[in-house]
């Protein structure tokens, strides 16, 4: 089942899509819905984040070759993280498929992509087992951890490299139905890959994330994890579009626009 | 004026204090609110944390004598941080005036108290001098940033060294006529002072780090920024109460308990 949110009249709804068709909800995936009669066609409404999470988490590094390649490029030697330590972004940041990213003035040229799979959380859960942690899942998304580098490298948190506003597109909608195992994550910006990977071929999986976090902290309807990105992104500019496709959920795109341009 | 916020037959309200009197209203401090004739006892309400945050800020290091002490104990050098980069914390660690902190069965004894000062955002808000900053601000509450220094010496993140379920009591309400450059901070344990500090001997102050953080960032309406704390924390054990006052605002009080215990 595909879940988008909407805007309908200036309110925020749920909807379930089928084809070209939207079944506007009573309700939402995460506290129950009903059905209504109305339909939109999906290529008439405008879609908003899949969700404003509660939490937001965040894996960061949990591919090998994107660690090692940033530890390369700082001309360090790669520390690959030991154990499945989540992180955070903030829901400033968050702007819906279709969105801009918005560069602000004062950022340097080093501004990337990086496109991760996003599990989001159905129901509240603690103390869950690996074997049944992903039983708390809802369903799958996508995002784009877009983040300033230089700022990255030189402030003492990752407040401004990676949540300056616009700067973590999340959608296009959430895909419950998700083969992870099949899946592969391709980015492409203006049309062309830039990098592929196997969406699993992460150091330590969301049932791993999920289940560990558990032991410590209760997760909510509508919290989501970031899973993290692979390869070495590349810098992008103002007017180029990136596109991030995890197969079997969809594509998310997003326009990049320099502040002031 | 001074707003809780409160249980009301398992819905949360919002009300005005004036002595042991609840005014309850209808609507919150953020988007509008009218005075019901619903009147409470204070000391007969059940409070909850003032506000649920869209985005959770934390200055984490900002007194020189904080990072100083911390440093020392690690035997290194202090790094005072040059820029006022916020962090974070999360929702889910999230607990009111008087309830427990509940220490996980495999957390060491190294646990420690942080009394600090927060404000509470009261509009959204972009692009502000810091002469304008605290125009942004609702008023002013009390947080415990409460600690496991072993998951937080060793972790990638402070994920659970800062956030495990319970670890951040927040309240006991939001006091919004403050005189900050008149304020102390005084945490004691059992009813001893341990440490006590004026308020406003940051590194960076509440209007620089706002208007910093606003030049990027949108801050919204019940955001929170805790803007961290001073001196060196002793560990608290099983049975402790912990007490942050801070003039001028009020006390917040909560127990710690261990799992199993």
């Amino acid at each position: 089942m595909r879940w988008i949110r909407f805007d309908t009249n200036g309110r925020a709804a749920y909807g379930i899509v089928d084809g070209d068709t939207v079944t506007e909800v009573k309700g939402d995936p995460f506290v129950g819905y009903e059905r209504t009669d109305t339909r939109h066609r999906f290529s008439a409404v405008k879609l908003l984040v899949p969700v404003e999470p509660r939490t937001f988490y965040c894996a960061g590094l949990n591919y090998a070759e994107h660690v090692i390649e940033a530890a390369r490029k700082r001309g360090q030697e790669p520390n690959l993280p030991k154990a499945a330590d989540i992180g955070y972004r903030a829901n400033n940041a968050l702007v819906a498929h279709g969105e801009p990213i918005v560069i602000p003035k004062d950022a340097t040229e080093r501004i990337q992509y990086e496109g991760e799979l996003v599990a989001v959380i159905g129901r509240k859960a603690k103390h869950l087992s690996e074997a049944e942690a992903l039983s708390c899942v809802l369903g799958w998304t996508i995002g784009n951890d877009f983040s300033e580098r230089t700022w990255q490298a030189n402030d003492r948190t990752l407040w401004r490299a990676k949540n300056t506003d616009t700067f973590k597109p999340m959608g296009p909608w959430i895909e419950t139905d998700f083969d992870l195992d099949a899946a592969q994550t391709i980015i492409r910006v203006n049309g062309s890959e830039k990098i592929r990977f196997k969406t699993d071929h992460m150091l330590f999986g969301p049932a791993h994330f999920i289940s560990r976090m558990s032991q410590y902290l209760t997760l909510y309807p509508g919290d989501v994890v970031w899973m993290g990105t692979e390869g070495a992104p590349e810098n992008v500019k103002h007017g180029d579009t990136i596109d991030i496709e995890i197969t079997g959920i969809g594509t998310l795109t997003n326009p990049v626009v320099r502040e002031g341009m």
